[in-house]
């Protein structure tokens, strides 16, 4: 896939290189447009914000999974390629979470119970509690995980889905 | 385009309850992924929430426009169309602009001088302040636009450009 992109880009380049000639100023090149996903999982459904995830766990009452990561950091970056891979993580994502990523720290204190850091995975429950007991396995950054920890990720989305506050 | 969307769609229901018969369970239909855009200009590029566009806005020393809009809303649909098929507004966006497009409202009543309504284009200054001068032509919705108010959104655009605060 990557390969396919690489030539499908370098006959882009190509093709605007010479078509660009005649032209005063060269044109800008062809964006690929960002998706809500950003690489996580194209066929799950994402929430756009904070606030937009918190009112669809209440109303789902699905419990909501928020990460936090770059694009340009490459922990983020190699803890995504195995999750969107990873087709039982795909498949309890899509059935039993509302999923939000971002690249941008919210307002809410609560989703960085050790600190700011990416790649960082925080579990809230619908009735809106932040689920800071369901952690990875670094005791330096809790919420934490490499791709090795992918099983360990797993297991802690069928903990999450337990719910807290099992009346509901 | 909404007839040929739709044919595309009867071929898909015909080729997926056609392929589905061997099977025990359907698989789910291929979903598009979610773009960031939702379609009001895929070659922009566009925050993910109120407070990254706030952050971009100040830091770049561009004005912030926000989107409100809903999918299912043929109002919001319509104005869409004309947004992103105007290429001064294309334009004017990518250059000078910081872009938000929300289909769930922010808890920031600023951003809803007049009440909540789609669709519903709010400018706001690097300088942190909604511009609540910078209005459409309805009385009773100032916020709003219609696809003919294409021009007046291009000069709003034009004027938000302005600073408030030149001194910035």
């Amino acid at each position: 896939m990557a390969k396919v992109l690489l030539s499908v880009l370098l006959v882009l380049v190509a093709v605007s290189s010479s078509l660009a000639k005649p032209e005063k100023v060269t044109k800008k090149e062809k964006r690929i447009p960002q998706t809500l996903s950003r690489g996580w999982g194209d066929q799950l459904i994402w929430a756009q914000t904070y606030e937009e995830a918190l009112f669809w766990a209440r109303s789902r009452n699905k419990p909501l999974m928020v990460i936090f990561h770059l694009e340009d950091c490459p922990h983020s970056q190699a803890l995504k390629k195995v999750f969107a891979e990873n087709k039982e993580i795909q498949k309890i994502a899509d059935d039993d979470y509302i999923l939000l990523n971002l690249v941008y720290e919210t307002t809410d204190k609560h989703l960085s119970p050790d600190g700011q850091y990416v790649p960082r995975i925080v579990f809230v429950d619908p009735s809106m509690t932040v689920r800071a007991d369901i952690t990875g396995r670094y005791a330096n950054r809790m919420y934490a995980y490499e791709p090795s920890d992918i099983k360990l990720l797993l297991e802690n989305m069928q903990k999450a889905k337990k719910f807290l506050k099992t009346e509901l």
